[in-house]
């Protein structure tokens, strides 16, 4: 068992209709002047912003709007983001959509909070001092952005996709109406699922210091999204299962599912991200297509938490070998990707890569975790394109 | 499903030696003169209080002391404690100990940073504005008060015990090294499981609104203690178990395990305030002595949940009618006790209630609630009363 630090200072209101008090929370928090910032039209259409907007002109709060974030988002909004937060005098950001609108948005308060080139904490250079705070209103679960502590920008100059950490970045309050996701489309709803999963998976297969309350919980909120993505995929508008996937999104990135081990392997998300950088694919189609080839390719250097995700989160039987029990789990997790409409592989995945895409990716992957990383089992560039190989 | 705020912001640093970090955290959080609150000679005798003092001396932090905080912690103190602040400039209290120093902390800062008698938040009569931030170094895993909004405090005329709960309350920070909870007496650490179960057992047996993920949670978490717990009666000094039971008990008490639900039952700890005003007894070890008769009392109210219960948590086999798989939940229940050497009635807990005892104690736990309570079962007198009657 490692020690810890566990940190979720985000104030979670849940529920129906709970846009409405984003003035009285703004107003908690501090804001007086509001840069709203948000993705695509799907805001806009659905008239979420026009809600938005008329809750803070009753409010007598001012702000101005930033639109166009992107799946992937781009510095290049982010630098817009920190001038018109400068230029404005905005206090306060209010990131209204899914991961892309908080991620650009954590960006744009790290830009604004601190002196030079936000660019230089993605690459690594320097550490963040503070940033402008930031509320969320969420309409799509799957990043678990709204509670965690990490964002991912890419710079559209080469596509170099960097994710940054810290705490200053954790939203102050995150409204969340499951109602909200219910019309999002069938594809983007288990991309999620998997997406959530998958944050609570990359810290379940660890070789190091498991914690059992810990394992508890994670099995628990696997168990939960496996059972209410099938339930989506038949009835879109069940809110009870909206909430149950909205909840474990957040959940299962706080921080909760991973106190006492090593921080997790992360080798998937990894791989998916290279993936996402050479072809246009969604992330939690790109996690699910790979996934089951990096298992197969490690299960045998981790068989104990293979055996127990099998058997609690699974169901499968308790019988057979070790590695039988965990090939099983393999495959049972696929099958669950496909009852889903997920791919397996890049075949599924609409992706058509050729061997020298497959060497492009594993050394670019290789040199972005600076040579290796694992810890289900410890990946080098060889393994990375043998997995690659392995997801064709 | 409820509609339900979420909102834990103790930073926790969990782990061995990390009350090293104090000096680092106390200045994270801008307190520059520091109350130290704690309670019996424990933390003096175990040479903590040393250790945390040479930490701030070393780190140039100025304190006073102020010891003295008994389980049932006492207004007289607070009031003392509340002078002493206000005398000496204090703008950061740290409570080293278990619950009863953290509540009783916790009524210091609401004195100190609200005007006019402190008392009055526990009589119901005003709501706190505000609280002095407050930094725990938990030695006792039990009431979850290092990340909970709660603190119980009692007034010495009448021994009138009131608890009151607001997000000011909220320690800033929890140093949690379970290596601090070895010395215990096997006693105190199986009422601390005790306690730490029914907090999240309070939350799970209701009517209202339960959610699959909370429930998923609530499982593993009473699983994990249940497990522990015996590990601790026969290796108390095994760093696991007791890092095990310390994470659950903060997460049994700082929401997680009730969102989504109608706020829990609590009756239990209800009738359990009532004997622990009239006979000195342990908190755990009385809810233990009166949890299997409110059960017996309520589960054909509450079926469902009771043999969700029996089958997810007490490993009943889910073969008979409903009734016997919740009955034999119960059992296993009041077995687990036993095997921890907790009571399971008055007499085990070593209490010798007369009729008119109970009549009284019934009496006062109906208007303490307001004359009915409960959602498992709505409770009125005459019911309390029939459990304390089976109790005996």
């Amino acid at each position: 068992m490692f020690d810890f630090k566990y940190f979720t200072p985000t104030k979670v209101i849940f529920g129906k209709n709970t846009e409405s008090r984003v003035a009285e929370l703004i107003n908690e928090f501090g804001g007086t002047k509001v840069l709203i910032h948000y993705g695509g039209g799907s805001v806009v259409r659905s008239g979420l912003l026009k809600r938005v907007t008329d809750t803070l002109d009753a409010a007598g709060i001012n702000y101005v709007t930033l639109g166009g974030a992107v799946p992937n988002p781009h510095l290049g909004l982010v630098y817009e983001g920190i001038e018109l937060c400068k230029k404005e005098n905005v206090d306060f950001l209010l990131a209204v959509g899914g991961g892309s609108a908080i991620d650009s948005a954590k960006a744009i308060g790290y830009g604004v909070a601190n002196e030079g080139d936000v660019w230089d904490y993605y690459d690594y250079k320097r550490t963040v001092t503070g940033c402008l705070p930031l509320g969320v209103i969420l309409t799509i679960a799957a990043t678990g952005s709204e509670m965690s502590d990490s964002s991912v920008i890419t710079k559209e100059e080469g596509l170099v996709k960097r994710g940054y950490s810290s705490d200053f970045g954790r939203p102050k309050f995150a409204i969340m109406n499951p109602e909200l996701t219910m019309t999002l489309p069938d594809y983007q709803t288990a991309c999620g699922c998997t997406d959530i999963m998958m944050h609570t998976m990359e810290r379940y297969f660890t070789n190091g210091g498991n914690m059992e309350i810990t394992d508890a919980l994670a099995e628990g909120l696997l168990r939960t999204v496996k059972r209410n993505a099938v339930i989506l995929r038949d009835d879109p508008k069940n809110y009870d299962a909206r909430a149950e996937v909205m909840w474990a999104g957040s959940l299962a990135h706080n921080g909760l599912t991973g106190c006492g081990n090593d921080g997790g392997d992360w080798m998937t998300h990894k791989l998916e991200h290279e993936l996402g950088g050479l072809y246009d694919v969604a992330h939690g189609a790109g996690l699910a297509a790979i996934w089951g080839s990096w298992a197969r390719y490690v299960y045998k250097n981790c068989l104990p938490r293979f055996k127990k995700f099998a058997i609690n989160v699974m169901d499968v039987e308790a019988k057979g070998t070790d590695e039988e029990i965990a090939l099983k789990g393999i495959e049972a997790m696929e099958d669950f990707y496909r009852s889903i409409n997920m791919p397996t592989n890049l075949r599924e995945l609409g992706v058509k890569a050729t061997e020298e895409d497959l060497v492009t990716m594993a050394h670019k992957c290789a040199v972005g975790v600076g040579g290796e990383m694992g810890s289900a089992r410890l990946l080098r560039e060889e393994d990375m394109l043998e997995i690659f190989k392995m997801s064709m």
